[in-house]
């Protein structure tokens, strides 16, 4: 099965899209939802929850993983790699590779969480790649609460995208990388309030294209990975948990709960 | 010392009070910050930690326990009683008894996260002592963040109290009462917005008061908690938690980080 792991439900975003590319492969996912949100965290404690995390989905029968939390691709992804012997893919490389394609040596932003705009991930991986690209990052802590809020396109939510959008208006990018896992769900909002000529990039998707492709390309490796049905799991369970992942799979999705790893 | 735990920093407004109401005894701390927040989180997980920060307050030398986390006194403090046999306070008893005392049989509001108010915490207690209130809860999840964010006084921040006070005007209540500890940085704001008439009751100055006339009625028992400066534990630590507990201090506070107990 393709493992997915997230602090909480919003990792289901990249989960739905790897289940659209590849409706034929199992998915096992772990939300840690018993000490989310973890883009507040420092890094010592995103590692050490990721590891743990990884561990509990290859005990599950996990042939590859997939980190589908930002804050934990740009600090933890190398950690989990020297610990576990099986591919690993994260939310960040797939989207630098698509701004890059879209913007080249242009102007590109990026929104995240603190952890994720202040490990400056983004900035170096586009720069590695496009040394001329311009990159604004701009942190939006409050969008993770307003998208579990469910406020979705409430006029408060219009009006804390407007104010976190604004420095990227004015520095008029060409694209815009979601950075967090929960903000595909605001992605019409932020659409509307980046202009027409701006890309906005949704690395959920990104993420199951390079999957998918890998699979593709590893013919027998790929034999390995089943076709049962995605199994979730939740390391504490809530009513509002429940209700995002409805809302993100646009279907009742069975939250399993599991002793935090 | 008077051990103090919460889920985070918030409960920094309830040692801030502690120590302005006696300033000869110490106090130490500890923020969860690793798993923060709770208030998201399911009663038999907050009940977890919040025994296993009990026990962490104890082995530092605390020989009282004050729960500063509404969410965790609505759902762990029997919990807490029943496991340890040290005196327990926590912060809603305190808050009931000032509102009943306001309100009488009258109208009383109650805003707090989602597990407080779904607990019913506030409501049963105040039924309790005053069989004719009538009581109306809100639950207010943005607030934590936004105090979080330092966004005390903004434009979006005063949108989003005035959505949430519209209930408890309607019903005009008597007073209303801060069933959260990061809630006193916002008391102004919420006060601007109440009303004149209503009174608007901050747990932690409620809790003091009463930990001091305990401590004053037990002199034997007093004798045993020391003067020594207090000390802040937290089982994370990140630049925004300093922050937050120098506003709420007005001083720097010395964060020490230890694991997660």
């Amino acid at each position: 099965m393709i493992g997915v792991f997230d602090s909480g439900v919003g990792g289901m975003t990249v989960a739905r899209a790897l289940e659209a590319a590849m409706p034929d492969r199992g998915i096992v996912y772990f939300g840690d939802l018993a000490r989310t949100p973890y883009g507040s965290k420092s890094a010592e404690t995103i590692i050490r929850y990721s590891l743990e995390n990884s561990r509990f989905l290859l005990d599950q029968g996990a042939r590859m993983l997939v980190i589908a939390c930002n804050s934990a691709s740009s600090v933890a992804a190398a950690a989990v790699r020297a610990e576990f012997d099986v591919p690993v893919f994260e939310v960040i490389e797939p989207a630098v590779a698509r701004a890059v394609a879209v913007a080249g040596n242009g102007r590109i932003g990026v929104i995240g969480t603190r952890a994720t705009v202040a490990s400056g991930v983004y900035e170096k991986k586009i720069r590695a790649a496009a040394p001329g690209a311009k990159v604004f990052s701009v942190p939006c802590p409050l969008l993770v609460p307003l998208v579990e809020e469910g406020w979705l396109s409430r006029r408060e939510t219009r009006m804390i995208l407007r104010r976190y959008l604004a420095p990227l208006k004015r520095k008029q990018v060409d694209a815009i990388v979601l950075g967090c896992t929960h903000y595909p769900l605001l992605a019409d909002e932020i659409r509307a309030r980046a202009g027409k000529r701006v890309t906005v990039i949704d690395s959920s998707l990104e993420v199951a294209a390079v999957v998918a492709a890998y699979l593709r390309d590893h013919p027998g490796f790929a034999a390995t990975i089943g076709g049962r049905p995605g199994r979730y799991h939740v390391s504490d369970t809530t009513p509002a948990a429940a209700q995002i992942a409805k809302m993100i799979f646009g279907r009742e999705i069975n939250l399993e709960k599991v002793r935090t790893p």
